[in-house]
C-alpha cells in the first residue's frame, strides 16, 4: 500500500526527518495527509484531528527526540500522523481493525505512545506525572503535552494546569492546538477568551479600554501612541495562562512548519512550564473536511473524491431514535430540558437544540459539571434529561451518588453507547454501568430491548421522580416500527418466550439476541424462554418468584461485565430469598476488550444470538435431571 | 440551651435580622459563635469555617429573601450560623447526633438548604441550575453561591465558571469566601493568585512592570502619575474572573458587615455574572481555631477554655497506621511516591510531606488531576500511592479505570474511611468502593483485618504490578502491635477460625466483628468458622474450593452495599464453579444511611458482632437439616 508514496515508502523513522529539507517535509506532510485519506476512507475514523496536526507531528519529532523526551497526546485521536512517522506506517491500514492498531494512543503499541488516552484532558496531568517523575530520576528529557482547546474546559485539564503552575517545573511545555473546535464546535468562557486571543482582540480591546480612560485626559494622543507601546508588554494575550504560572507563547500558525519549530527550539531553554498557543485547521488539506470539521471529526468509511459516506442500509440508529423521542417529549413537557457535555451530535440532540434553544444546555466538555448542573435544575422543579456516552459518565460519578441519588433528584440519565462500542476500542466501551449504577440507592437502571421501549422508558422517566437511567446501545437499532409512549411500570419485566428447560433473562441489546438462541435451541429441541429484563434496577420480584417455580436453571445475559452487573442481581436476589438455583451469567468478561467491528466482538465475548446458544447448550448438558429440580 | 443566649433566645428568624441595629447585629453574631462553641465543644464538628463566615451569613440573609432567592453553599460545613439563623436554632445541639440534624447542608431538613453537599467545589454547577430553571419559569430571585478558596481549585468549579461565563446570567452572584485556606494550606497556581490580589500585589506588580517600561521613555513622570489612574479601569486584580466572563467585585473585608452589605446590595443591580471575593479569617472569635485553623477545620469534642481536645484512649488509627507505614516503607523504597488531593492531615501524610517533601505531591482539591498525575509517574517507572479518602475517590472513577487500570500501570490506592464513618454521614460514608473498583479488570482490590495486615498489605502493594486498592475505616483500630512488613499473597485468604454450621466470609472491619460473632455463637452451640478475606478480588480459589466441601452454608459481611459488592463476588463465583450453595450477605444496605455515631451506625446496620450473630442465628435456624447437605 505505501509504494506510491514517494518519501513515505522509504522512511525509516524519526531520525530521518532531521535530515530532511523543508522542501521534502512539505512533500512529506502531503504523504501523510494522502495516505491517512486513503486508510480512513476504507477503515473509517477520526480524520479531521489527524490532518490538522501533521506539521505539528513533523516538528515536534524534530526538535524533540521521543522517547526519551515524552509527548503525551491528548484523547490520541489526533496521533494517525503519529503513528505513521513513528513506527507503525506499516501497520497503518490495519487501522481501528481487530488484531490492528488503535485509534488512540496505546502504551502496548509503541515506546512513542507514553500515555494512552481515548477521553479528552488527562494529558496535563500525565505529563506533569512524567515530568516530577524524570526530574526525582534525574532524567533530563523534556515533556510535552498536545491539548486541544476543546479538551481544555474539562475541569481536569485545569486542576493540572493549576497544579503544574504551582510547581512550576523545567523543561515542561503545554501545546494548546486551537482549532476554535472540539467535537462539536466549543462553547464556554474559555474558547470565548481563546478565540478573543487568536482575533488579535485581546490586545485590540484592551487598547480601546485604554484608549477610553485616556480621552478623558488633555492632550494625550503621545501617551496613547506610548501606550501601544508598552502595551504588549504590559499584558500578555494569554493572561489567564500567565497568572496560573505558566509563561504563554503564542498564537503560532501550526501548519508552518518553520515557525513552529523555531518557536519549539527557542522554548526549550525557557524557565518554568510553558503554554504554546498554536492555531491550526481542523480537516486540513482535505476540503470536505475543512468546511464541516464537526461532521469530519470521526467518520464511517467515505468515497475521498466526493467526501460521500459509504452507507450500508440500515435502520436508524439508537441515538437517532433517542434524538427524536426527546423533541416529541419536550413538545409535551414543556418543563423538559436538557444537558450535554459536548455531545450534541454524538447524542442525537441536533434537532432539539435547533428547535428549543433555550431548553438546551451544551455546557461544554464538563462531564462533572453537567450532571450537578443538572441538579440545579432539577431542584428548581424542571424536567432535565442528561445525556451521556457511557464511558464518560464514569467522569460524573461521584456528581451522580452525591449531587443526584443522595437527593433523591428527578434526572433522567439518557446514557447512549452503553455496551461494546466497536472500533473505538476499550477506551470507551460502555461496560461498567450496570455495575457502578446498580449499586447506588435510589437509581432506577433499565435498558430498552428495542427502540420503542426507548421511547417508552424516557416517556416513563420523565413521569417517575428521582434518579432514572435509560441505557442503550451504540449503532443501528432494528427498525422497528415507533409510534407514541406508552408508561412501563417501573421494575416491570416481559415474558417475551415461554420454555421448559430454562429461561434467559436478557437486557437491553441482548434481548433480540436471547430470542435468537432461543429459536436456534428449539430447532434442537432444547426449549429456553426468554425474559425481557428491562429494569436492571429494581428489579421483578413477582416474575422472579415465578420464575423460580416454573424453571429449573437461568441464564442472565448482558452486555456488561458481570462483575457486579445484572446477572450479579440476579443472584444477589435469589441469595436473599434463600432459593437455590442454577444460575448461568453471560455477559462481558473480566478483562478490557479490544477494538474492532461492533458485532464481532459481540460474537467474540458471546453475547449475539449465536454465542448465547452456544453457551446456554453447553451448560444444559451435563445437568442431570436430578439437578434440574425445582427448589 | 438557648437560655444564657440574649438575643438568640427570641430570634424568631430571618426577618428579625432586617429590623436590626447594626450593633444588635454584631452582637448577635457574637452570641451564634458563642453558641456554635457551645455545642461543637460537646459533639465535635466543623469548627473554624461557620465562625468564619457568621457575618456573611447575616448579610445573605438581610439582602436576599431565601427560599425565594437560592443561597447555595459549598460542601456546606460552613453552614452552622445559616442553620441556627435560619430555623434549626433550637435543633442545633442535636448537631450530628444520629436522629438529629446533619453536619452538612440538606434538602429534606429545611427549606432554606437548597441544595446538600459534603463534597467540595459543586455549589456553582448546583447554582447555575437554580439560575437557568429560574430563568426558564420566569422566576425573578437571586442565586448565590458560597464557595471556598480552597474548593476553587477543583476542576469542576472551572467547569462551572467557564459555563456561566458563557451563558452569563443576571442575578447570579458566586460569592469567593477566601481564608487561604482549605483543610490544609491551599496548594496550586489559582490559590497564589488570590493571595497576590489579597496582598494587592497584583495591582503593585502590574504598576512596577508599567513603571519599569516608562523608565525607558524621557519625561514620563506625569504619565507614570496618570498611569496609576486608569490602571484601576484597565486591570481589575480579579482579571481571570472577568476574562472568564464574570464581573470580578473585591477583595471586601468579609466581617465588615456594613461593607458587605452595601456590596451585595450594589451588586444586585449589575449585568452578567459577578463574583464577589470576600476575605475572612477561619475561626473567626475563637484563638486557639484562629491560631491553628487546619486542625480546627473539624474536631472531636473539646474543653472550650482551653481548646484541648477531650481524647478517650484509644488505639492508634488506621490513619496514622498508615502514615507511619508509608514513611517506613519510603525509607525502603527511594522510588516511593505519595500523592493526595488536599488530604494531607486526614490521610495521615504529614510526617511523610515533611521527612521526603520531593516525593510528597499535595495537589489541592483535585481527584480527577490526583490519580492520572499518578498515572504519568508510574508510566515513568515510580511506585505511587495515592490516597484517597474512599467517598472522593469516586470523583476520580473514570480515571482509574481509563488511565491505570486500562493501561495496568502500578498505582497503589491506599483508601481511608472506607465503610461507614460515623458523623459525618451519608455524603462522607465510603460503602461503595468494593462495587466500583471491583468491576474494573486488572484491579487488584483488598482490605485488611487489621494494623499489621494494612502494613502487610501495602508492603505488598509496592512489590507488585498494575493497580492495587487497599482500603481501610475511619477511627481507631485495634491496638495490635505492628512491626515489619510480609508480603501477603495476592488472592490468598486466612482460615481464622474453624467450624461446622456454617462459615463467615468477612471483609476488613468486618473481621474482628465476626470472630466476635463466631465467639457468640459458640457458646450456643453453634460452630461458625470465620475467614478474613482480605482479597475481595482476586478471590481465593482454592480456599472457596475446601470451604465448598466442608461447609454447608457462607455467610459473607463486609461495610460495603451489598449491591455488587463482596458478597456478589462470591455468589458469582460459586454460579460460574457450578456450585449450589445458601449464602447469606451481610452488609450495608440498598439505602442511604444517616449520620450518627460510627459504632451505633454500624450495629443499625447489623454489621458488628452482636448483629452478625443475630443474623447468622437467624439464617441458621430455619434450614432443615436435608438443605444442609453439602453440594
Amino acid at each position: 500500500m505505501l509504494e506510491r508514496y514517494k518519501l513515505l515508502k522509504e522512511y525509516a523513522g524519526p531520525i530521518d526527518l532531521k535530515y530532511m529539507s523543508y522542501q521534502e517535509l512539505i512533500n512529506l506532510a502531503e504523504e501523510v495527509r494522502d495516505y491517512i485519506l486513503e486508510v480512513t476512507a476504507k477503515n473509517g475514523g477520526h480524520v479531521a484531528p489527524g490532518l490538522g496536526v501533521v506539521e505539528l507531528t513533523i516538528a515536534l519529532l524534530r526538535v524533540f527526540d521521543p522517547p526519551s523526551d515524552v509527548i503525551v497526546w491528548d484523547i490520541g485521536h489526533q496521533a494517525y500522523p503519529w503513528k505513521i512517522l513513528t513506527d507503525r506506517k506499516e501497520k497503518f491500514p490495519t487501522l481501528r481493525q481487530y488484531g490492528g492498531i488503535s485509534g488512540f494512543l496505546r502504551r502496548e503499541e509503541s515506546v512513542y505512545d507514553a500515555f494512552g488516552a481515548g477521553h479528552s484532558s488527562t494529558s496535563i496531568s500525565a505529563a506533569l506525572g512524567f515530568r516530577k517523575a524524570m526530574d526525582l530520576l534525574d532524567q533530563k528529557g523534556y515533556v510535552v503535552a498536545v491539548i486541544g482547546d476543546g479538551a481544555m474546559t474539562a475541569g481536569m485539564a485545569f486542576e493540572a494546569l493549576n497544579n503544574a503552575g504551582h510547581l512550576r517545573p523545567n523543561r515542561f511545555i503545554v501545546i494548546l492546538n486551537d482549532n476554535e473546535m472540539s467535537i462539536s464546535p466549543n462553547v464556554g468562557a474559555i474558547s470565548t477568551y481563546l478565540s478573543k486571543i487568536l482575533s488579535g482582540r485581546f490586545v485590540q480591546e484592551t487598547r480601546q479600554r485604554v484608549k477610553r480612560l485616556l480621552e478623558h485626559i488633555s492632550g494625550v494622543s503621545r501617551i496613547a501612541k506610548l501606550t501601544e507601546e508598552f502595551l504588549k508588554g504590559l499584558i500578555s494575550p494569554g493572561i489567564i495562562f500567565e497568572e496560573l504560572g505558566f509563561n504563554y507563547i503564542g498564537p503560532v500558525n501550526g501548519h508552518d512548519l518553520q515557525a513552529l519549530e523555531r518557536t519549539l527550539e527557542n522554548i526549550k531553554s525557557i524557565e518554568g512550564p510553558v503554554l504554546l498557543h498554536i492555531y491550526t485547521k481542523k480537516g486540513k488539506g482535505y476540503k470536505p473536511a475543512e468546511n464541516d470539521p464537526v461532521t469530519w471529526h470521526g467518520v464511517a468509511p467515505y468515497k475521498r473524491e466526493s467526501g460521500e459516506f459509504i452507507k450500508k442500509p440500515s435502520p436508524p440508529t439508537w441515538t437517532s431514535i433517542f434524538g427524536k423521542a426527546v423533541v416529541e417529549l419536550a413538545q409535551m413537557y414543556p418543563d423538559l430540558v436538557v444537558i450535554t457535555p459536548a455531545m450534541r451530535e454524538g447524542s442525537g440532540l441536533v434537532e432539539f437544540s435547533q428547535k428549543f434553544p433555550e431548553r438546551f444546555f451544551d455546557v461544554g466538555i464538563a462531564e462533572q459539571h453537567a450532571c450537578t448542573f443538572a441538579g440545579g435544575l432539577a431542584a428548581q422543579g424542571l424536567k432535565p434529561i442528561a445525556a451521556y456516552y457511557s464511558t464518560f459518565l464514569q467522569r460524573a460519578y461521584d456528581q451522580v451518588i452525591h449531587d443526584i441519588a443522595l437527593q433523591n433528584l428527578h434526572v433522567v440519565f439518557a446514557i447512549d453507547r452503553g455496551g461494546l462500542v466497536g472500533d473505538d476500542g476499550p477506551t470507551h466501551h460502555g461496560v461498567f454501568d450496570l455495575s457502578y449504577l446498580r449499586c447506588i440507592p435510589n437509581m432506577v437502571v433499565s435498558a430498552p430491548k428495542d427502540e420503542q421501549e426507548l421511547r417508552d422508558l424516557l416517556y416513563t422517566a420523565i413521569n417517575s421522580h428521582g434518579p432514572f437511567a435509560i441505557r442503550y446501545p451504540r449503532g443501528p437499532a432494528y427498525g422497528v416500527p415507533t409510534e407514541g409512549f406508552k408508561e412501563v411500570p417501573i421494575g416491570s419485566w416481559e415474558m417475551l418466550v415461554e420454555g421448559e428447560d430454562a429461561v434467559i433473562l436478557a437486557v437491553g441489546y441482548t434481548v433480540y439476541q436471547a430470542l435468537k438462541a432461543s429459536e436456534m435451541l428449539k430447532e434442537e429441541g432444547i426449549k429456553v424462554g426468554v425474559v425481557n429484563a428491562r429494569f436492571v434496577k429494581p428489579m421483578d420480584d413477582s416474575m422472579l418468584a415465578h420464575l423460580c417455580k416454573t424453571y429449573p436453571v437461568f441464564i442472565t445475559v448482558e452486555d456488561n461485565v458481570i462483575v457486579g452487573g445484572f446477572g450479579a442481581g440476579v443472584l444477589e436476589w435469589l441469595s436473599q430469598k434463600g432459593i437455590l438455583k442454577r444460575v448461568l451469567t453471560i455477559g462481558v468478561p473480566d478483562r478490557f476488550i479490544e477494538h474492532g467491528n461492533q458485532n464481532l466482538l459481540r460474537s467474540l465475548v458471546g453475547i449475539d444470538g449465536e454465542g448465547i446458544a452456544n453457551r446456554v447448550r453447553e451448560f444444559l448438558r451435563p445437568l442431570k435431571s436430578s439437578e434440574l429440580h425445582i427448589l
